[in-house]
């Protein structure tokens, strides 16, 4: 782990705070990745099993665009990780280590970086995944963090996005929605809900759950697999687009817990958010028909809902229909522009 | 690559403009590296050679803090992949595959991404590595920028901080202090040297050379190696603390440029800029006495200076010494906080 000097004209910590911070609070989160060397040497050392692959994947988040950045930092810290691990879920891998760049702004100081730790140190014996190195800089303005997550895979077994084929079950795990309802119940729009509810959609937003398990038993028997970040219309899009078919979704089959039923019910137009919203991650996957029983035991298995929403056709980009056969799908979401 | 929507309250740019940046700036940068699936997909696969281990460093970089900002595009992004390589250099490894985790400020668009991806480009071609992924988001405030870059090494090749042992010649290749005296320089304090020297300076604080051949053949000649960035004497003081070893440096033998020398020869107190400046990006090593002929031999066939700067003995931190042996050590340097 590095802590490298910040400019003098900078108004910052000392450099030896830097090194303090990473004994202290980043250290022990390696203590037990052997190849971390306790983040004092200049990188770390990995070294996949024979016949498995690395699986490598990156997200950044950066407070006010995120997440709010009054949540409690235990909170930030996993939910930066859970983003990452839920890449890996989506390819199928098994979590093995993690780098971490944070750029912390002058007044994240110790309790802040005391709970941020905790919340890492939590989620890593969850899902055994490891810190082995990255970087604590000082900035000026907005707290930016972005968490590099490495997996292990079976050679040639990890879940693509280009694998779906026509005839293909469309699946989703978990309920959709949750998160983008979250957000809007966070800052106060979703006021005809009973508290208890909203409590429940914005803890879905805090904190979501990679489908590791389900993402590892899936490899060798889906065909495609995403994890829904984008909004659920616009990841379908990037499975349609990445293997050149189309899906058609029944609306009236997309997996809702009882408060995003409940704020549908109340405000019928609140499907669009369901739809688009993103932050699910959940896994989004296809299957052939025939895995359609293989599936319910998986789905046993690891104790995760899973649920055939729509089905793979010839053509492109993604439609929704409700129960009557009309197309409600929202004319918002990414996936559009990578139509035709 | 991940392209994740932004919460609907910030002001931010459209998700589709982030797919867009992605195919038009990052998906060229990805596409001779297989396994990053032109970053269509949720994650980037690695398969290190048989016997082969794989090096991950990580390291951020903020505007206004580890650069000015207003630096060119293509400078910016050339720094920020070459301080990783050079962590990469420090432990021997040959570069593979890095991703990359953008957080862009609203002003920074196109012709500056365009320039930005031009200075990768021309980084990957001169050093051999790829983009295997990334994420790229909006910020409201200040671009920061993370890079995590993978290497390979041979098993058990890695050079390490922990193997400096006592009767080891202390080294370093290039030139030291260049980078501190060139943001001296760049924020105008340096007008007592002509423009010539300030601009050679301001490029070695710009654009670091990332001593990645001299670093790969050191491996298994070194006993202990680190790239400078903290500044010479505190990095120096990191091997000696992994080592439980004392550096005795001599300040006469430490290589300067013609600039720096002038620079010193002006102003003498500059020689604690020159120890203690740090973001050099040359690599301070130690080898055993008998290794200084198969050094020569390895300096010349990689075409960098190296040069013996002092000597490992027992005790603990760094001393430098003028021509008079009279303590010089600088103050300031964040390795007397790891000092017994």
């Amino acid at each position: 782990m590095a802590a490298r000097p910040r400019r003098k004209s900078a108004k910052s910590a000392e450099a030896g705070d830097e090194f303090e911070r990473i004994r202290r609070y980043f250290a022990p989160l390696a203590q037990n990745f052997p190849g971390a060397f306790d983040l004092t040497d200049d990188a770390a050392l990995i070294v996949p099993g024979p016949g498995q692959q690395l699986v490598v994947t990156t997200d950044a988040l950066v407070a006010g665009v995120h997440f709010f950045g009054d949540e409690q930092a235990s909170l930030i810290a996993r939910k930066a990780l859970r983003v990452n691990l839920s890449d890996l879920a989506a390819m199928g891998a098994t979590p093995l280590a993690y780098t971490l760049a944070l750029a912390l702004p002058p007044d994240h100081a110790e309790p802040w970086l005391a709970d941020f730790a905790a919340g890492l140190a939590a989620d890593q014996a969850e899902f055994g995944i490891y810190l082995a190195g990255g970087d604590s800089v000082a900035t000026p303005s907005t707290l930016t963090m972005s968490i590099t997550a490495l997996g292990t895979i079976v050679n040639g077994q990890a879940l693509r996005r280009n694998g779906a084929v026509v005839g293909d079950l469309v699946c989703v795990s978990g309920t959709i929605g949750d998160s983008a309802l979250g957000l809007i119940a966070r800052t106060g729009g979703l006021g005809d809900l009973p508290r208890p509810a909203q409590r429940d959609l914005i803890g879905r937003f805090e904190l979501p759950q990679p489908r590791l398990s389900l993402g590892r038993a899936l490899a060798g028997v889906a065909h495609s697999a995403i994890d829904i970040s984008d909004g659920l219309v616009a990841d379908l899009g990037h499975i349609a687009r990445a293997s050149d078919v189309r899906m058609v979704i029944d609306w009236a089959r997309i997996p809702l817990s009882p408060p995003a039923l409940l704020a549908v019910a109340k405000q019928p137009q609140r499907r669009d958010l369901i739809l688009g919203g993103g932050e699910d991650y959940e896994l989004a996957f296809t299957i052939p028909p025939d895995q359609a029983g293989n599936l319910r035991a998986i789905a046993l298995s690891v104790g995760v809902m899973v649920t055939e929403i729509g089905r793979v056709e010839s053509g492109a980009g993604v439609t929704v229909l409700d129960q009557d056969g009309n197309d409600v799908t929202p004319l918002s979401g990414g996936y559009r522009h990578f139509e035709g």
